[in-house]
């Protein structure tokens, strides 16, 4: 060791970027936007529901069926992504698996593999873990995928899951966020906003309990709202259910962020407009009871709630026969030139410009 | 809300087990048994360097070359594997990346692709996170991959770090940890115990410096040490090397938790027992007398100290005459029947049993 000489070092003057200033996607754009990707088993990388790799078995056309990977991974972090004090170990393991799954659904690739990291603080116990596998265990046999590595260490503070899913599908099927065209017809699965109101609930009785422990959380007849927060399911089905009435998305993603925020991955990333209709958008009767007594229009619980995950896709319009009587399938809308905007129409024709609201990881 | 109503309801009685008294490796036992794989693409679950997927691209012969995914995962988190105080973020982007690759190294594999996901502090500033990612960039055109994918969130503490690596070989080529015979020879790469040593040069200094901070750490001199444990490389060298000379590993392992921990591995899943010789067990000199003024046996900094992220692997007997003249590669022993047990022999002749010490995750 030796003294240190001279004047003390100066602090750079340099202003540093808050995360939050740039936001969840700007500050991806800025860190991942310096790679370039050079290997040629990489079909697609960064900006889509997963990346596509292909295994490379030889373009000879010697293979019947060309297989590509798809792979996607989440973060579940504690105090951010949820709260363990209303949400049980076992739901928490089995959605750290469905979002995941969710992303290859929204690629329409078949979900396979799983990997599972863990960290948790050291007093964390064996069973405590083996509940969050519990949960785990269920989802990978709801979904038939494999777990198939992981790791598990110690945390210095909070609960951590990184959670990477792996999926194959045959390589002309795979749908992309950038396939949409001008008057294509915006589809949505199942019915949005209720996962949202579901967390609103649990906050609202996390609030009383705080304040009155003597008080038991009152949440019969919220059923659905809470199980479509705490226990979501991937919409794996949707895959063989279009497959069977011939329809191929042009473009797709899953309802993570809100409905708003994923409308406008699409028209973004496929280069388009778009008009959604508030009136058509699916909300459960008693989801829009229950935001009306929140005093939050239910469009905003759907528009900007997300972790519903559900799909929205896009398809030709020559399709609308083919859908339009599907149960579970809603059609909200339709895709523009990129000029006209991307706006809502409300039931009173006024148009209503879109903007991503999303769920704020910072 | 409803008051609860009767007694307090009673604790339960079952006593918790604790994540220390397990260990990792019981612990990811304990986690993982209960689940089966089922689907036909999972060649490789839980169990080895890193999972085996085959995309199923056929299994009609049509195909000339059968490739399979390999997929491997790793976890690092601020106070567990790194210190901060002494880790330059660029250098722990790299090193993130290495340890992964290192896990496709080990099964005759090329990486190919790697997702990142990354939560922090929101008191981190956008550039601290592109120094990280600088890193990771660094070591992305080193190893000729891309990243594809990943997640960036807060944190309620500390710094953590999730890295999924996916690789592609051709599936007859894979190496497993399984495969060893009796009589097979068991090499291993490079030179071990430095990163090991490099940790204590810098926790030496740290604490030096927290005792007195007018002094600033004296580290000249220890540049080999210090950069092997702060900057690793992954030996993705060893692949073509070995293919060069016409050796094909029968098992094959990287040597991240030391020496003995990674030879029992090989043991224990390949069925056999071992013997090493000690003074085969290749050291640097310096590294050596170091350990010395350390009071540390150097063979034991070897063994035990782990992060040197070298391969080691047997290879028939008939292979002798391949290997033995090759640079960089040092044969340290051989693979035995099972009831022979694992021994360690030193210089002197006497039979040290192999314990694994590994490195403890909690």
């Amino acid at each position: 060791m030796h003294e240190k000489k001279g004047k003390k070092q100066e602090e750079p003057k340099q202003k540093l970027t808050s995360l939050e200033e740039l936001g969840e996607f700007g500050l991806i754009d800025r860190l991942t936007t310096p790679f370039r990707t050079k290997n040629p088993t990489t079909v697609m990388g960064v900006g889509d529901d997963a990346a596509v790799i292909d295994t490379g078995t030889g373009t000879d056309g010697a293979c019947p069926v060309h297989t590509v990977c798809l792979v996607s991974t989440d973060l579940l972090v504690e105090g951010i992504h949820f709260d363990r004090t209303y949400t049980p170990l076992k739901h928490l393991g089995y959605k750290a698996v469905v979002v995941n799954v969710s992303d290859i659904a929204a690629m329409n690739g078949i979900p396979q593999q799983i990997t599972v990291s863990i960290a948790v603080s050291s007093w964390f116990s064996a069973e405590a873990l083996e509940e969050i596998y519990a949960g785990i265990r269920l989802a990978c046999e709801k979904y038939h995928i494999d777990l198939v590595g992981g790791d598990t260490s110690s945390s210095t503070s909070g609960l951590i899951i990184s959670v990477t899913v792996i999926g194959t599908a045959p390589k002309e099927e795979i749908v992309y966020r950038s396939g949409a065209h001008p008057g294509d017809l915006i589809c949505v699965t199942g019915d949005l906003g209720s996962a949202y109101i579901g967390l609103l609930l649990l906050e609202r009785e996390k609030k009383v309990f705080q304040a009155n422990p003597g008080m038991q959380p009152e949440l019969t007849g919220f059923d659905y709202q809470i199980g479509r927060f705490l226990k979501p399911e991937a919409r794996t089905d949707i895959r063989s259910l279009l497959q069977g009435i011939g329809v191929r998305p042009t473009s797709m993603i899953d309802i993570s962020d809100g409905l708003a925020s994923e409308v406008l991955h699409l028209c973004n990333q496929s280069d388009a407009g778009c008009r959604i209709y508030e009136e058509k958008i699916p909300i459960d009767p008693h989801t829009r009871e229950i935001a009306m007594e929140f005093k939050i229009i239910p469009s905003v619980a759907a528009l900007s709630g997300g972790e519903d995950y559900e799909l929205l896709f896009t398809i030709p319009q020559s399709d609308y026969e083919k859908i339009r009587d599907v149960a579970g399938i809603s059609i909200i809308g339709h895709m523009t030139v990129p000029a006209e905007g991307k706006f809502m129409i409300t039931p009173d024709g006024k148009e209503v410009e879109i903007t991503a609201q999303g769920w704020k990881a910072f």
